[in-house]
């Protein structure tokens, strides 16, 4: 069976425009022949954050350890370890760490959208 | 947004057959429109386990924290915090918490499987 670790030191940065500090290794996804969605695993580090972007596809995210401002259609709300989030597809969203310590969180995707087109880090 | 905290106090007993003190709540679901994937928080105590079977649908698994022993496909692991793990569709697979600890893990399912039939506990 696949078995892997949540390893910060196994992510690599995410270069998409607007990211800040953010790290990200695929857990499960496409190459593994994941056959519905994605499990990636981010850290982002202080002062670091997400792109404030929207996409035709959900999120679901588990917090795994620190604090993070989320911001979803307008609304912003703090986040610690433990809390789940659903963003909804074409939800304007970013997540911001404005806290003293890395935080790391669980970021589910449908490995396709869109007509079956791929979706990005999936 | 919807935000949800995992609770061990919020998860209730799954009644499925041969499941042995395991307590579940979904985080995620189809009750809450996810359109792809639900994400379910399951606590299984020391000496239970979740049912030893097998399903048309993949899981993705993180263990949130405590000690499991995954069996899939005759195959047994010791795992922990911070671990992923991807049961593949139709692999028999069972949990089994053979620590002195509680063990809680996120397991994700698609909320639809077998030509668009929802899937139990999403």
């Amino acid at each position: 069976m696949l078995i892997r670790h949540a390893d910060p030191a196994a992510t690599t940065p995410v270069t998409m425009t607007g990211a800040k500090d953010v790290t990200m290794q695929v857990m499960v996804g496409r190459d593994d022949n994941a056959p519905n969605f994605a499990m990636r695993h981010f850290v982002v580090a202080p002062g670091g954050h997400t792109p404030h972007h929207a996409h035709p596809y959900e999120h679901e995210v588990f917090i795994v350890e620190g604090e993070l401002e989320a911001e979803c259609d307008g609304e912003t709300r703090t986040v610690t370890g433990g809390d789940v989030l659903l963003v909804p597809s074409e939800a304007v969203h970013q997540f911001r760490n404005a806290s003293a310590a890395p935080a790391r969180f669980l970021c589910l995707v449908p490995v396709t959208s869109d007509c079956g087109q791929p979706v990005s880090g999936s």
